[in-house]
C-alpha cells in the first residue's frame, strides 16, 4: 500500500495524461508501472521526473544497460525495494544475462563490506587520489 | 585520522607483508593505499579482503570499468568518502572519461531522486516486475 | 511481522498500562498504535519515548504540522515504512492538503537528489556557509 | 576536497555562464557557490538541477522556510555535510530564529531514534494508517 | 518475493551441494535459509561469503552471542529486514533472554537518535579522541 | 566546524550548567565533550538526552563494553564520524583490546556485505525466523 492514492488514467488531468502518453509511445506499450502513478499527484514532478529519466537514462557515453547497473547500485545502498525490482526487470528487458547479473551482485556486496570497513575505521584519504 | 592504527611495511608480520608484496605486485606499483594499512589491525581479515577485492574487480562478464562505476554508485549511497575518492581514482585510471563522469553523476542524481520519491510515497511493486 | 511480541493492554504490567492510559487520554482516543505495544517490551524505554514524543511534537516555535512534515523528511531519508505511514496519517490528522503533500514530496526528492550529487562529488564546504 | 574539478566563470562555456548569470540575478549576489562549480561538469544537468531547485524550493502551498527545515531533515538522514552547512546558512537567511532551530533538532532527533526502534523491531502498520 | 530465484538442492550444482551440506553440518540440521538459496546465483560468492560468516561469527575475543547483537545494530541502521529477522532468530537460538533484547533495542535507539544529532549539527571531534 | 555554536560552561545558563556538572561529576573528570557543548542549543534536550545516555548505557543485562560495541555498530551504518571516533575511544577506556576491536571491525564489515547482497536480492524472510 501506499501512503499517497495512485492515479489511473480515466481519472487524470491533461498535463497528467500527456506524460502518460509519452511514457507510453516512448516505450512501446499500454503499462504505466506504479512510480508515475503516485507521482501523478504532483503534475508538474511528474513531468520533470520523466523527462529527466529519459534524457539520463538514454544510452551516451555510458550504453544503457551499465546505466541500470549504477542505478540498481545506487538503489541497493539506498534500500528501495520498488526501485530494486523495477530496475532489475529493466536490465534483464535491456539484455542481462545471469552472469552479469552474478557479477553485478558480487561488487555490490564487496563494496557494501569495504565501505563498511572503511567509515568504521575513519581511514583518511590518501594524497594521490585527492584532484588537483 | 583513522580510529585505529595505520601499519606500514616495517612493522607489519609475515602474514600483513604477504599481502602487501601481492598488492605491490598485482598493480605494479610501491604504494599501498591506507585502506589496506588499517585494515592490517586484523591479518586474517586483510588476507580475505584482498582476496575478494582480486576476484571480484577483475574483468569477467562485466568489465573493469562498469564494475568501478558499480562501486562508485554503492559509495555515493553509502556516504563513504574515502571509497569515492580512491575508487573515482581507479575509474579514472582505468579509462573514464568526462563525458562518462558527467553521465555517472547523472544517473546516480536521478537514482537518489526516484528512490527518495518512491520510499516516501511506498509505492507498490507492480506485478510485472516480480520474479516468478 | 515484528521481531518483538506486541504487548496487548489486558497482559500489561502496571508502568506500561499506565502510559497507555496516557497515551489514550492525550490523543481523546482507545486506539494504541503498535510501535507503543512494540516498544513495551522495555517499560523504561516506553515511558521516556512517550515523553519525549509528548513534549517534542507539542506545537511551539514551530507549529505541530510543520513538525510531520520534518518527521516525514527523516523518515523518508531512513527509509523506514511504519513512520511514514503513521506519520503521514499524522499530518493528514492535523491538516496537511493535497497541495502541500505534493509539495513536501517535490522538496524531499530534490533534496535526495542534491544529497546524492554532492556526496559523490565530495564538494567543500564554502567557507561563507561557516557558523564563526 | 572533490573528486570533480570545480569550474569558474572565466572557464566556463556559455551554457555553464547562463546558469551561473541566471543564479546571479535570482539571489541577488556575484557569489556562486560550490555545488553549482562542481555540478558544471554537465552543463545540462546543471541547468536541469538548477530550473527545479527554483521551482522547487519557491514559497508555494508550503512556505520557504519550512521547505528548508524539510531539506535540512533529510540531509541530516541522508549525512550530507555540505548541504547541512548550505541550507542551515539558508535557513538563517530566511529567518530561522535559535528557538526553531532547537526544535528543529529536537524533532530530527526524535525521528532517528523511533525510526532506528520502529526498524529493528519490524513493526506492522496499523490497518487504521493505510490510505484506502 | 526476490529479484532473483532462490536454488534448491535438488537443482543446485556441486559446488553450491558441497556449500547447503558443509552448513548443513555445521548447524546440525537439514534446513538451508534464503539468504543461501539466492546467493546460490553465483557459486563463487557463496563460497566466499559463507567461509567469511563461519569464520566470523564464531566465538573468539568476542562472544558468539556478542557478535549476534553487533549484526543486529548495524542490520538496524542499514534497514535491513531479512537480517533483523534471522539475527534476532540467532540470537534467541543462542540465549538472549528479554532483558537483554530490551537493552539492545534501549543502546539501538539512543545511537540513532544521538547519531542523528550529531550529523546534524556536524559536531567537530574532540582531539582527545584522536588516535595519535 | 559546526553548524551550530558550541556553548561553554562560562556562557552557560543553569540549566546547562547543571547538566555540565552531572557529566563531569558522573565521570569524574572536568572534560565536556562537544556533544554536550552542541546540544546546550536547546536546554531542555540537552537535559533528555544526557539522562538517558546515563541510564541506557549503564550496565545491566548488558555489561558496558558490549553496549560501546553496539553503539560503534549503530554508528558505523550510519556513518557518524563523531559517534565513531567518541565511542571507539569509550570502548577503549572501558577495556576494549586490539584483538576484539579487530573481531568487531570482521563482524561489522560482515554484516555490511550480507546486508547489501540481502537487500539487492529483497530475499523473502524464511518463516522460520518469524516470532508467533
Amino acid at each position: 500500500m501506499a501512503t499517497t492514492r495512485l492515479i489511473e488514467y480515466a481519472e487524470a488531468n491533461a498535463a497528467v495524461r500527456a506524460v502518460y502518453d509519452d511514457i507510453r509511445a516512448t516505450r512501446n506499450t499500454d503499462f504505466i508501472n506504479n512510480f508515475w502513478k503516485a507521482l501523478a499527484l504532483n503534475p508538474a514532478q511528474l513531468e520533470r521526473t520523466w523527462a529527466d529519466a529519459k534524457a539520463v537514462m538514454a544510452p551516451g557515453a555510458i550504453d544503457a544497460l551499465t546505466k541500470e547497473f549504477i542505478y540498481i547500485a545506487v538503489s541497493a545502498a539506498n534500500k528501495c525495494e520498488y526501485c530494486l525490482h523495477s530496475h532489475t526487470a529493466a536490465a534483464r528487458a535491456k539484455g542481462m544475462n545471469e552472469a552479469q547479473h552474478a557479477e553485478l551482485l558480487a561488487v555490490i556486496g564487496m563494496a557494501h563490506a569495504t565501505n563498511g570497513l572503511v567509515t568504521t575505521m575513519q581511514v583518511p584519504v590518501d594524497d594521490v587520489f585527492k584532484v588537483s
